[in-house]
């Protein structure tokens, strides 16, 4: 394949001329961060996700639920999101305009260090790396920062580095005192800016005739299986481990959406929730990936200030605790197998661990799937442990018992002290009282209990809650220790959580499957997997001739109930533009009806990437056509069976 | 099967105890009109939606796009929503309720009606049917007019039924008219009512930081396709007929939802626009469709206040013009042909014409599928003819060119008189007042330029718009006849548009698929067909024993492998109790083992209708479970080759 230099600008000419996607109303203007799929886009992403379905969901047996968009305050408030699902941001004071305030100021140390670099570059003469601590992607905002060539004094350029490495951790008021000590104001405007003010990243609508009720967009699908638990849960047979999966929209009201799909408002996600017992994290099926390579990013590593990649075993990797558990290395594991499956490059793949204040203050440890694009290192899927704490907030505020219970294999057996009430006597000596009395006694930890049975030999008397006293006999209560045996455990499962961002996921993929011909810059060919191409196969006459017609619809007819896609071009362009234009779409594989065809029914059938062609009769080639679809065979399997022919026309 | 009344509270309850679908965020008490489907719920969804992309996408090379929810408020101005999609709803004056108009007055006169029935029941000693003018569900709202036995005169009698026959038509102010004179007060409570007031059912929500940009939820899928139409236009290389299609979630704020799946307010929608020459709405595959027959309500029969079905070969309903055209005729079938492939029964479905009024004014044909469920005839498809609406009022709003151009087989030969100025004699005649005099002439109509030609001898002075006199001269200008050649006609194409409700297709199926074993009626089975059932095969082990297990989970990935959802019940219910859950979940096929199954390998198959079982060694039953979902073989085929067996572990 092309060795040429990956040019963004030349991939985002074709996917819109192929309308894989483009900004949705367009004609209208559209608004930023918002994009609809066209018809390769919407098949590439329905390839992907019924590859994860098979992936995930029938591999492992998830129980898959689709959960309503709109959510009432009520259960987003419980989950935290009301209070901190939020960015800061700041408004130029001037025009009113509103920037996402760590992306300001990130631009604006960014512009310096690159003034920086540039004026080194000159006074050395030769080019100069630029080194950061971190090799995120630069926080772009969409207005450029102007970059001037100075030369910053070196301990300068390390604080301005620090400011950028830690970003992250910024809150706003850090970010207000670092606007107001080095001056920052508003790109190409500039103008002074806001103090940052923190922005709810949740669309907000009103339900109902009334306007009063409050629900949001949900921000992730998360807590629509949350609050399902105790049917899935019931679904399941009472058992643990299981886990449920959600695929569906989610709604996030970016401040300022940028990088194409990457930072949308609108996007698709498809989650999974694997409960399992807090005590025992291990997987059944660990033994059969525990000798997968993965490559880690560690926290301690990047806490060193390095972005170093350590491959190992996932097995070592868990034995040394790098990685919390078996369950969350299994999912690691499942997550880059799906990732290969789907056509992501290994070699541009990685885990990046959270550090500690990345994570939430619940969750034991969280890794990142990132892919390696033009935009920089992305998070494409999240695998996070979040230990019980979605379900246990669910639990307090709704009452609703979210857990499980576990017959215990050796019953649980202790002592304790317990407190038998004579109600008889209790109620005709205190009357009214006796519940006051009783309450009081029922207050008491294991140790006053002990130690008022010891003083009650004959009478004694209590202050209860009320200030008044009352003298206890005997014959009222007794108190005694007992032996209890629990034969079941109830305990909050753990939750661990692969979260995938399809629409990230699908454009990563987009940029390491395109290529150009080494012959034709112009040539760009995206080299999808089998199954997921958008079009399993291009039906193409030579010319545009109606003898043609009957055959071309015959072979449509037959790839259908194959269920195969396919797509015929009998448009007048020549035959080698018609190949382009379908390698520019993926499609695997073309036949080719010619002027052969009608006198002795054999068709080419042509290969995308290597764009080789065999030729035999139809019925023959579909049949490969369906093998190679369903990977029974391979291009090289066939080519070792058909001769490959000399082209009668030339694709150049 | 059994004959025993259907009883929608048996049904519902067991689609809950089995969660096929249960109302969003109970645990919070929840919002009316939100369902999250549970994994059986999920399955049947994700498996009707599979089914439909290969009848309809994959079939006629539909171009799937997958556009935004959020859409800006300016597409649905244009698309008329902004103004319109509304309903007419009272408030209760005390205590503030508030109830939608038309089924508030709906539900006023049906109680009176009944009153009147059931006192002429009374007298006559006899059951009496209710008789109304439609035969549509009652409008009911939730809360319960109270009845009272009161007979009618016929002549109020005929006016209330007129007075729901018409319901549909009734505008805002009709219906504050109705509420005046019947004096119509709040259900239960008797509350005077306000004057009806228009209610959007569109979401609104807020887009970006600044809270100025307004965004609505889509209430259907269309418009994305519409606005993207010059993009799908170019993807299909320029030709039309061709269709788009979508895939995705709407939202509607009702102002009461009720009626379970049947009315909420955020559904699963599949909508088809079919862009036509409106010149020619012929179908190619019509031919293939032509002699199916269809049954049809006409609205000649519904306005002569008659519910008679015709059934009619669809060749018949578009030659006598009942149907408008080819086209729509041919969605009309395969509609049909999609619906009984999930299961729909062919004697609960029928095509209701929309009657004038009821269709949007700009559409020249509407037919909806509806469904017969224990709530009435259901619409659960409608099938529009929208002409060329759409794409002229986005066109008109956006400036955006939304045609198509085609060659015309003869070139259309024409006169026309033509302007040809001498701009060089001009601008030195009229210096800066040349474009004024240009202008003037060119807005000139064919006959004024044949006047003016007649006139213009030698020198001729006319007024321009700015009130001047100019005089013209020979050389100027000359006015001539000439023949013109187009090759091609531009015209916006028109609409067809069949669009799906997937939630009440999937409710009216549950309702068509269930019923209860003869010998038990509390044994209820969901009969899907195997293509949709949620889960293809329930593996159990006749007890849960440990010298199972590797048996189970060798069946599991065999199953897996065969991309077929199976589920293993080894819960500690006798075998009879775990068939019957799984015949609720309609589970076709189920692999038992037993002790047997230790010794020489062999498993039972039970086939879930009839609970019939065959024996055979695991690897054929394999086998044979792939052809019986893939259609490749049928039960009745099974049984003639391998013998029922007699089970040793009764049902009972």
């Amino acid at each position: 394949m092309s060795t040429t230099k990956f040019d963004r600008s030349v991939l985002e000419q074709m996917l819109t001329k192929r309308f894989f996607y483009a900004p949705s109303n367009s004609i209208y203007g559209g608004v930023a961060g918002f994009f609809d799929y066209g018809p390769p886009g919407t098949a590439l992403q329905s390839n992907i996700i019924s590859l994860w379905r098979q992936h995930f969901v029938l591999e492992e047996d998830m129980l898959e639920v689709d959960c309503s968009i709109i959510t009432p305050e009520e259960v987003l408030k419980t989950s935290g999101h009301v209070a901190k699902f939020a960015d800061w941001m700041v408004k130029d004071l001037k025009n009113g305009e509103i920037f996402r305030a760590d992306h300001l100021v990130d631009g604006f140390f960014e512009a310096k260090l690159e003034g920086d670099r540039l004026a080194r570059e000159a006074e050395s003469g030769e080019a100069v790396a630029t080194t950061t601590s971190t090799d995120k992607p630069p926080k772009k905002s969409k207005k450029k920062n102007v970059v001037v060539n100075i030369k910053l004094e070196d301990s300068v350029r390390a604080e301005y580095e620090e400011i950028r490495a830690k970003m992250d951790n910024y809150g706003g008021e850090e970010l207000g005192e670092i606007i107001k000590k080095y001056n920052i104001t508003s790109p190409e405007a500039n103008n002074p800016l806001s103090a940052p003010k923190e922005f709810n990243l949740m669309f907000e609508t009103a339900i109902g005739p009334s306007g009063q009720l409050k629900g949001y967009l949900r921000p992730e699908t998360a807590q629509g299986q949350f609050v399902n638990f105790k049917k899935l849960l019931e679904f399941n047979n009472d058992k643990v481990p299981f886990a449920s999966c959600h695929i569906g929209r989610s709604f996030r009201n970016e401040i300022s959406p940028r990088s194409g799909l990457l930072r949308v408002r609108e996007f698709m996600m498809a989650e999974i929730e694997h409960y399992l017992d807090p005590e025992d994290k291990s997987h059944p099926k660990f033994a059969e990936v525990r000798s997968r390579k993965l490559r880690f990013l560690s926290s301690a590593t990047q806490l060193s200030g390095k972005t170093d990649l350590t491959e190992l075993e996932i097995g070592q990797a868990v034995d040394s605790k790098l990685v919390d558990n078996e369950t969350l290395g299994y999912f690691l594991v499942r997550i880059y197998l799906f990732l290969i499956k789907i056509g992501i490059k290994p070699d541009r793949l990685r885990f990046r661990q959270h550090m500690a204040n990345e994570m939430a203050h619940y969750a034991c440890d969280c890794w990142d799937a990132e892919i390696l694009t033009s935009y920089g290192w992305i998070e494409c899927v999240g695998c996070a442990d979040r230990s019980a704490y979605d379900l246990t907030v669910h639990s307090q505020k709704t009452k609703e018992k979210l857990v499980v219970r576990k017959a215990l294999a050796q019953p649980l057996v202790y002592q304790k002290t317990q407190l038998n009430i004579n109600r008889k006597v209790f109620g005709s000596q205190f009357k009214k009282d006796a519940k006051i009395v009783e309450d009081h006694l029922n207050s008491l930890s294991e140790a006053q209990l002990d130690e008022l049975s010891q003083q009650l030999q004959t009478s004694l008397t209590i202050t209860a809650s009320n200030g008044t006293n009352y003298e206890l006999t005997k014959d009222m209560l007794s108190i005694e220790r007992v032996e209890v045996r629990e034969h079941v455990r109830e305990f909050t499962p753990s939750v661990i959580e692969p979260s995938f961002g399809i629409g990230r996921i699908l454009y990563a993929l987009l940029e390491h499957s395109f290529w150009a011909r080494e012959e034709d810059e112009q040539r760009g060919v995206l080299s999808f997997p089998v199954a997921i191409a958008p079009i399993k196969c291009l039906i193409l006459p030579i010319a545009n001739r109606a003898e043609f017609s009957p055959i071309i619809n015959d072979i449509g007819r037959r790839l259908r109930k194959a269920n195969l896609s396919s797509r015929v071009d009998d448009s007048a362009a020549s035959i080698g533009k018609r190949y382009s234009r379908n390698d520019e779409l993926g499609t695997p594989f073309g036949i080719t009806v010619d002027q052969a065809t009608l006198q002795d029914g054999t068709v080419t059938l042509r290969e995308r990437d290597s764009t080789h062609q065999i030729r035999a009769d139809l019925a023959t080639i579909i049949g490969i056509l369906v093998d190679l679809v369903s990977e029974s065979t391979s291009w090289p399997q066939v080519t070792a069976k058909y001769p490959i022919i000399s082209q009668p026309d030339a694709e150049e």
